[in-house]
């Protein structure tokens, strides 16, 4: 019931960042609040006084302290107060609000309909002009979920979450990306994939997330060597002269409902396949990419587990890209272990500049992978032939032009002027018993490697020694773990003792567990 | 990752009231904000700073105002920060938390799963504890509304609900309660119930909520006359005088899982089945009810719009209420039109009081209905003989003595010094042409009501002259819309123009509209 009442009430900024969710603020003595009989969470409908086009939706707040709002005034949270875009102490109206109109749409999924490229278009319109509270936004995202969502409505969520922001146009035939749906830590391919491609002449301006329960995402350990927050403006200037960037992807405004649903799904723990590959092709095809390499790892402690998930995932993506003119490819790759030796920003960047320097005890795991996937993507060029790009890659690489095409990505981001070392607190895991490394728990190293700081000491972390299928003495490091801080240095220990993440076992184990043949 | 951290905050209390959702606020300056990755609405621990296990749950905020925390202050929501139970400016910690345990069951519920009791027990342990946030409430009720609650999960749900709080023991073997699941605008019947069955001297604590949606509640029907918000001891001592009240029920902290349920349901519009046959049972049986008569109007208007859904709720009803030892009667009314003439708190107050005081022209329709809830509320009591409740309901009602009860329950609540008029602004509405009425439109009739001004404006509603089955010559008025304010009046009249709610017709029109029978 969108109701105008009489009384107003004077706007107030409240200086609190409520993410992408509205939120407005009145005093509990408010004679409003009293009469209108108002509750808190209630959705509420603020317009000018004069019931003029600026109107907002917010959830209630209840306030007992004038310092925040007074009994006259009508707070609203800084997007909020930005969106209605009235000034401070302007009068204002408030009202119950009607829900935003495409919730009818959620309510119809949630019933179990099928939904038409409309409805999709008409919640991301909502979405982003911040009508949806968290509780919709959550009831959205679980009837996707739980219903699914059949190959056309991931098409039309795509579509619909590219349409809900802008574009960009790097104003070039190829814009080539990566993207790795992993859970594998070490897994830092894209900081060798970026420089031996940008080196290659292609374009690849990528962009990468900060770890949210990882021990470091790629923004994390690319900072440990330059800055990677950098304003839009200077990341373009820095792509168009390097062809590619290592760049934190945080501050771009992109498929901003893709951004909205996963501050939401995030935190849920949701993540249905529908959503996980709109959300990746849609982010991708609003930074202009046209042609994108895709990584999907597959293990047991993988985020992919089984080999027809993984496979399932692969079409759903072909299907969409296909036909919003984003040229796909992916990739299955081994998930079963780490790759590379360190995990933690320092130990990865380490590995990673291993690798580029073709130092001989370089991480090969590391090396291999990162030269498929890059001959992968460099064969999206017309002129490299099928099956010529590993080993134009590997040319690039053992060259040194990768190693100096980063360098140069690094000054022009930023170098840091010294990269910490590893952590100083460390404790070296040895072997419960003679034997071969037969499985090592991604999960569990992951969580040791956050438990003794990572990310955010970057130093902390995990080493490994030893591998699957290495060879072990009783006693002999299997990994270590580093630290800067006592405290996270005991609970990381403790940890390790819990679960140690290594299984030791027998050759014969070791070939049970390795059935699974990866081709290039 | 449940992580301590070594750097602690200094707390704070921040006089917001965020319902059953607890807030953390930091400032973005923070130097914890920046470095360890938090995010506005993830999820953050808090904790004594010696880890102790003073530990809450709350979502983060984040704060531009060192008015409302400092850099190095950790704010917390009113209800947080009492959980919490430590002093301001005392030491904490803040980590990033993990999701409540009970949230796995909620991702097996999405998954297709049936939970068993114990599920239900944790998540209603976890929900309480506000250990949900608000995202995860609403993940849950979708959950539950889209895969369906089978009616053992109804029962287990309901069982978990009452548990979840308190429950009052009246120390009497019968203590009677009644519930409409209606929509239907003017349905006061249970102003004339509880005086008849208090009168008859049974015991009736009957508690309402205020419109949400509706042009009335019970309690705001009720405040015309009485005080509603009484403490919970003062409604004590008046019920064992009484017998009866007639109070608002948002005092009481009964089944609080269903409160913060409600406060999430609501605003998206969510009601399924068993959650509201488990949210009406479980609020019953935390307030010490024994015996339940539940009215379930039935209408292409009404809440419940098919009789096959009255009857499946029906059953769902009996079956919880026989396991959880309530007795359960369920009625099905009809619910085609408005029930009496009054819509709005003054008005139906009124109806109310004409069929107390047996005015000849007291709305027979809200007499025939309370009357058949009395008798059939009255035949609990063993003495009552099955079939005689509605003549007993009737000698009482006649003979003034539900009159005088309504009247001392009126002084012990407090009586209003005087009754509102009903709203000077007045507009009868004509009839378009002559017929009968075929037909009155529950759902527009409120919300012309709302618009002009009801409940807020007690006076202000719709007066019904003609009801379904009445003839009407062209340009009779068909009723009169009531307001106190120009603006509420003009948008009423708007409403009414664009749909005026009623349908003339034919007598045989009508006679098609009528083949269902309500049995007594």
């Amino acid at each position: 019931m969108s109701h105008s009442r009489r009384q107003t009430l004077k706007l107030r900024r409240v200086a609190i960042d409520t993410y992408r969710e509205n939120v407005a603020f009145l005093h509990r003595e408010c004679p409003l609040y009293r009469s209108e009989g108002f509750q808190a969470l209630n959705k509420v409908e603020i317009s000018a006084h004069n019931g003029g086009r600026r109107k907002v939706l917010a959830v209630l707040n209840v306030v007992d302290d004038a310092a925040i709002v007074n009994v006259d005034e009508l707070g609203l949270s800084e997007q909020a107060f930005d969106q209605l875009g009235l000034g401070e102490g302007r009068p204002a109206r408030l009202a119950h609000a009607e829900p935003p109109p495409s919730l009818d749409a959620v309510h119809r999924k949630i019933a179990g309909d099928r939904l038409a490229l409309e409805d999709f278009r008409a919640i991301a319109r909502d979405v982003v002009a911040n009508r949806y509270a968290k509780t919709e936004l959550a009831a959205f995202l679980v009837a996707c979920a739980q219903a699914g969502l059949e190959r056309e409505e991931v098409l039309h969520l795509t579509r619909a979450m590219v349409e809900s922001g802008e574009r960009l146009d790097w104003g070039e035939p190829l814009v080539a990306d990566k993207h790795c749906i992993g859970g594998i830590p070490g897994n830092r391919t894209s900081m060798l994939v970026v420089p031996i491609v940008a080196a290659h002449g292609m374009l690849i301006p990528k962009t990468s997330s900060r770890a949210i329960t990882s021990p470091a995402g790629t923004a994390d350990t690319m900072e440990v060597l330059a800055k990677v927050d950098l304003s839009p403006k200077r990341l373009r200037t820095l792509v168009r002269r390097h062809r590619g960037c290592l760049a934190w992807g945080g501050t771009a405004k992109l498929a901003p409902m893709d951004d909205i649903l996963i501050a939401v799904e995030r935190p849920l723990s949701m993540d249905s396949p529908g959503q996980m590959v709109a959300s990746i092709l849609a982010k991708k095809l609003a930074a202009g990419s046209t042609h994108l390499l895709i990584d999907i790892s597959v293990g047991p402690t993988a985020k992919v587990r089984r080999m027809n998930d993984a496979l399932a995932l692969r079409k759903l993506f072909e299907y969409v890209g296909d036909r919003l003119g984003l040229h796909v490819q992916v990739v299955l790759t081994d998930g079963t272990q780490p790759i590379g030796r360190g995990i933690g920003p320092v130990l990865e960047a380490r590995d990673v500049m291993q690798v580029l320097r073709n130092e001989p005890d370089a991480p090969q795991d590391l090396r291999q992978k990162a030269l498929r996937l890059a001959g992968r993507v460099l064969e999206f060029d017309p002129d490299v032939r099928g099956g010529d790009g590993f080993a134009v890659a590997r040319d690039i690489l053992d060259s040194g032009r990768a190693l100096a095409k980063m360098e140069a990505i690094i000054r022009a981001q930023g170098a840091r002027p010294e990269i910490p070392p590893p952590g100083r607190l460390r404790h070296k895991v040895p072997a419960p018993r003679a034997g071969v490394v037969t499985a090592i728990d991604n999960l569990q190293m992951a969580r040791i490697a956050r438990m003794a700081g990572a990310p955010m000491d970057k130093g902390a972390g995990v080493d490994l020694y030893k591998k699957v299928g290495d060879r072990v003495r009783k006693g002999e490091a299997l990994y270590c773990i580093h630290a800067d801080f006592p405290a996270d240095f005991r609970f990381a220990r403790q940890l390790m003792e819990k679960n140690m993440g290594y299984t030791i076992g027998s050759p014969a184990e070791l070939e049970a567990n390795t059935v699974t043949e990866w081709g290039a």
